[in-house]
């Protein structure tokens, strides 16, 4: 079966979260006086919540409840742990826009660009939106559509996630290739029939990382060295 | 409240269904021999179906149905009704996706670039979401995201086609403009709060078209010449 559609992990795989938002909060800390906080261990922590967040949503304990919302809970409760203060609403809110400011690996833009010559590209991420669409206006990413978690109603590795953005797109799965930095979102589409490629993002969780350094060939179809490499790969 | 996204009506504001789908049917029916049907008229019938199609979702009677599948079903009884023989399932999808295959009015690209240089662009149509992404990649249609009846699960004019389009960009409905041909898009629009730009589309509906050939002003923020005029008033 012809590719005909690539579908994107985003966070680790398009964009590079960890540095992005340590970055952006150290500079709005320091317009507002904070200090004394290590804010690659703050986004790494805020991180560490994502998971189990969107296990409640999964595991039916909580409705279906966008990302936007489940970070900023996440974010209240580090802003406590930590005890920082005088952060207004809005100042909470700019904070968790922060992952609408996440900027790319460096080849990033190109890739996609070539990928987009001669197929459909869309994030199937987690995220919402609002924060892909935002994400993508400021960072030049030049995707077809913005599909994943909020448009299937469900949090990936969920089979629904995968199974709802191929329907959406009209393609049978096996029209479709999931690409990731991730084994186990590979491993999660491979098993709901589309086609994977692995794209080694090993710096995501800073250069002490010790997972996905490379393909699980068990679930990987292709694994690519960038997204350019992928494009020659795929003929574009 | 500054507007921060456009959404657009597509079929009649944005491309011109009446002659690319009767262009792309006589061309097929050329190519099959198929002889003696006025594909204009054809294609007007067809569009007669589109509403009531339609209302069979909007009132409950029939569940969560994408406009692809509905549009399909007007396709087979209007074949049946013109008395069209020897075409396979697979002719049948392909004439289905006319719809996909629409061209834009002239300076719509050029409107919709300028526009999308400060502030969101997105189709929120009845068509579904691989009808507006490969509408989209056939006729440069620039989109930062697709939404519309597919991500709502509901169809113009109900509120919630309106109402969720806003939700999942995370603006209110006063920083979102619809954009329509159609002043009844408009009013429904406005109903919930967004701000409303009619374009002229005086010939969506052929040369006798008597309605929606000027901006009902009880419901239209901007009355528009064109998507270029749009994008200037707008400061874009």
């Amino acid at each position: 079966m012809q590719i005909k559609a690539c579908l994107f992990d985003v966070f680790g795989t398009v964009v590079d979260w960890r540095t992005s938002v340590s970055r952006d909060l150290a500079g709005f800390a320091r317009d507002k006086g904070i200090t004394d906080v290590d804010w690659v261990e703050f986004a790494v922590e805020w991180r560490k919540l994502y998971q189990p967040s969107m296990e409640e949503v999964r595991s039916g304990r909580r409705p279906w409840t966008i990302l936007d919302v489940l970070h900023r809970e996440s974010l209240v409760a580090l802003i406590g742990r930590y005890g920082i203060k005088g952060l207004s609403e809005a100042d909470i809110d700019h904070i968790n826009r922060a992952w609408h400011r996440l900027d790319p690996w460096p080849d990033v833009a190109e890739g996609l660009l070539r990928l987009k010559k001669k197929l459909i590209i869309a994030p199937c991420s987690n995220g919402n939106i609002a924060l892909m669409v935002n994400m993508a206006k400021r960072a030049g990413l030049p995707w077809d559509c913005i599909l994943g978690a909020e448009t299937a109603r469900a949090y990936k590795p969920m089979p629904e996630t995968y199974l709802s953005s191929c329907r959406q797109l009209g393609l049978p799965t096996s029209a479709v290739m999931m690409v990731a930095a991730h084994n186990g979102d590979l491993r999660a589409a491979k098993a709901q029939g589309l086609a994977t490629a692995f794209v080694a993002g090993p710096t995501e969780n800073g250069p002490g990382q010790t997972t996905d350094l490379a393909a699980d060939s068990t679930c990987v179809d292709i694994a690519a060295a960038s997204l350019v490499d992928l494009a020659i790969r795929l003929g574009c």
